[in-house]
């Protein structure tokens, strides 16, 4: 046969029980000692102020966003209850991977796919739509591109009773027409980006006819529909820290499965666009790096395609292609960057995380870039032996965590890797489909291409 | 806030570890009083042998099929380590779903989607790729319609290295193309059927040009390459008793989790096409039940537009529309009989399990049928209050568990009610679709439809 029983301790799948579940998120930024950049007005290019900013989101989210002290916030218990639903979520050995590389290196994966929006967003929708229910607003309103944050608002609107509005970008609402239909089954409003039901919509149309969309457009639309409905605020899924606060729950779960098996890691590697999944992954971890009681490598891996902390540059940047939300200091490819049409899947945002970009910049967590073709040849090989179909963006960690199992082959150490797989490709496979037929192209551009966008950066 | 913590003694999910996976497969035939008829030769009507059937199953399978007397038959390792890639599923309390319909009945359900092949179609189809491979055997041939058991195959095969062929109903292959990328990228074969590949498929295309195929003909087409290709055979993934002892695996969870908190259910509901998961679902619980340990109601639903258990007749019928398969005795609506275009989802088998079928003559199980809209309305409900998008078959369960819920609510009994949740409804976003647009219609055959099939029965 081809494969035989493991005798071994750790399970296949390690998972807490529901007591175990972490009843705080933990705030990264407590602990650092160089805090992220405050966001700047973009008229006044001052720190924006409470008061302007939930205008635009709720009142306990911009508190979040703006307490860089607090090391750990209470998860209110509706919240814990709605996680209790697809939490805590599997820490899975990979033994059938491993075997397959012949590795002495052991591998596990946080598994934050089985939930139906598919992924890691679920996890900051819910609380972002508690606190909305919570201030007594009627609805939100946010934009989504692939669909997963949009699938994830949608569920988590549908459990409170809240209106939800999403603006998905036109190519996307067109092409991936069962993702919107997953959103209108849990009674989310979908309309394509851009639209006539808005100023920025109508402009854009006007400026660009047949135009199909993009995720800067979108945003434009979802915020200014959010300002101008009573009792409305805009949410957002990745980016910003009060999302990286609440996907620390990813991070204090794996962290509390290892410690059960009493296991260090040597290695921990996530995906990163916008930097959530990441973020809340190393979380707990960071911590304690940042108060010395102990070292881990922590590895972002974004797309060659769309290389911003690899070959971006450190300075405050525009968050949006429509100029509207705050400035942010991270590292950019620029506002007006936009991946080559053959970059498949989510991690296409132009920027990072401030708080990832800090700690980046201070050396504390290493980036690499990894190419589509090779992320597919990954996603493969992972399906084919551990069973679970990855997303596109997923694939990033887990050619990375391949990539450092076969250096360990090489030098023969059993290091322990951990990588976060943030949710499955169901709803990817046109992209599969051109991998399968061997039509998938690389992008990566040219330092002149993105020299270009660096020169549109605001002067702060 | 519209959701409260629910204080209480049961988890959410009730996890078994992997120490506590069952080591065997229940085998309900060896306590039935009444064995299920003998399968019948179609040429000769005399019942089949090891030597007729062993020329299209792996041997391993065709001892199962025929043995009605060993009461446990044994997991064999590599199985039971490739179930601890999905497996334990959770038993889940529905404490939203109670909530949400105010009933003091509780509601449990096994999830059995937490897996890239969507269903509990995987159950069988490692166990068979095993045997399969263990033979000596290269290949496995099957076919497919919505897709489920040619992905859960698809996984299997590619798990044990063998080439996977799978028969896909033209007109789905069409439809979702998704699916068969998933199928591809676990690298299987996947043809359209009819097809120029086989005999049968080349008869049916002079016969009826333009036809977007059935089931039956994929049957016969993979039945026809299986034989004559070498150290291949056909698989299959619904019907037959060895699939339904392999699904008892759902059903010895299912008690075994009731069993570690002291819970007795009173009804158990599974969606019913073939019998295969509602076959394993109960296995256990009707053990006790023919050992006159314990009763319980059992209860499988069916489509109003296919219902063979409430309308058809106990009878011989041919397996498949191509009669190349044995005959069965079971409730049919004739080997003709074809559901409604308008019909979603699978479920649209023409007969049923030859077991089922025999415990349900023999007064042991109850049946009942569900209108389709009614059943989306079922599922919309669900997914929105326990979050998970719900397969249009397992919907069947769920609009029944949630009747009887009410019937507790008007009587004020507290009663267990424990339904099978088969699988997710991503790929089903076209019905779902239907659905929310308004435009999904009813079917029910007519009386005079169904005695017309019923004169097309064979004579034995």
């Amino acid at each position: 046969m081809s494969h035989s029983f493991h005798s071994n301790e750790v399970p296949y799948k390690i998972y807490l029980t529901e007591e175990e579940l972490p009843k705080a998120w933990y705030n990264v930024r407590a602990d650092m000692k160089n805090k992220p950049a405050p966001l700047l007005n973009p008229e006044t290019r001052q720190p924006v102020t409470f008061e302007e900013l939930s205008k635009v989101f709720c009142d306990e989210l911009v508190k979040q966003e703006l307490d860089d002290t607090t090391p750990y916030i209470p998860i209110p218990q509706p919240v814990l209850d709605f996680y209790k639903m697809y939490r805590p979520s599997p820490l899975v050995r990979a033994y059938f991977l491993e075997k397959a590389l012949g590795t002495p290196a052991r591998i596990y994966y946080k598994f934050e796919g089985n939930n139906t929006s598919g992924s890691h967003k679920l996890n900051s929708a819910i609380a972002q739509a508690y606190y909305a229910k919570k201030q007594g607003l009627t609805g939100v309103t946010t934009e989504t591109g692939a669909g997963q944050w949009g699938t994830a608002l949608a569920m988590a609107s549908a459990f409170f009773g809240l209106d939800c509005h999403v603006y998905m970008v036109k190519c996307s609402y067109e092409q991936k027409p069962y993702r919107r239909e997953v959103m209108r089954t849990y009674g989310a409003q979908v309309t394509p980006s851009p639209s006539t039901t808005t100023e920025t919509g109508k402009q854009i149309l006007k400026e660009h006819p047949g135009t199909s969309g993009s995720l800067g457009c979108a945003i434009s639309e979802a915020v200014e529909v959010a300002v101008k409905t009573p009792n409305t605020r805009y949410v957002l899924g990745s980016v910003l820290t009060q999302v990286l606060l609440h996907q620390s729950i990813i991070g204090l779960e794996t962290k509390a499965a290892l410690d059960k098996y009493k296991i260090k890691p040597d290695i921990i590697i996530g995906c990163a666009g916008g930097g959530s999944n990441l973020g809340g992954l190393i979380a707990p971890f960071m911590g304690e790096k940042l108060r010395g009681e102990a070292d881990y490598r922590m590895i972002a891996v974004e797309p060659a395609s769309c290389p911003s902390l690899t070959r971006g540059v450190y300075a405050y940047d525009y968050c949006d292609t429509g100029r509207v939300c705050p400035l942010s200091k991270m590292y950019t490819l620029g506002a007006g960057f936009i991946p080559s049409s053959s970059h498949s899947g989510g991690l296409r945002y132009h920027g990072m995380s401030t708080t990832l970009s800090q700690l980046y910049h201070d050396g504390l967590m290493e980036a690499t870039s990894a190419i589509q073709t090779q992320v597919f040849e990954a996603a493969t090989q992972f399906a084919r032996t551990e069973g679970i179909l990855p997303a596109p963006e997923s694939s990033h960690a887990i050619k990375v965590a391949i990539d450092e199992a076969l250096k360990c082959k090489e030098t023969g150490e059993a290091k322990n890797i951990v990588f976060g797989l943030t949710g499955t490709g169901y709803f990817d496979m046109v992209a599969y489909q051109e991998f399968n037929d061997g039509k998938m192209t690389d992008f990566i551009p040219s330092d002149q291409e993105l020299s270009i966008a660096f020169t549109h950066l605001p002067k702060v």
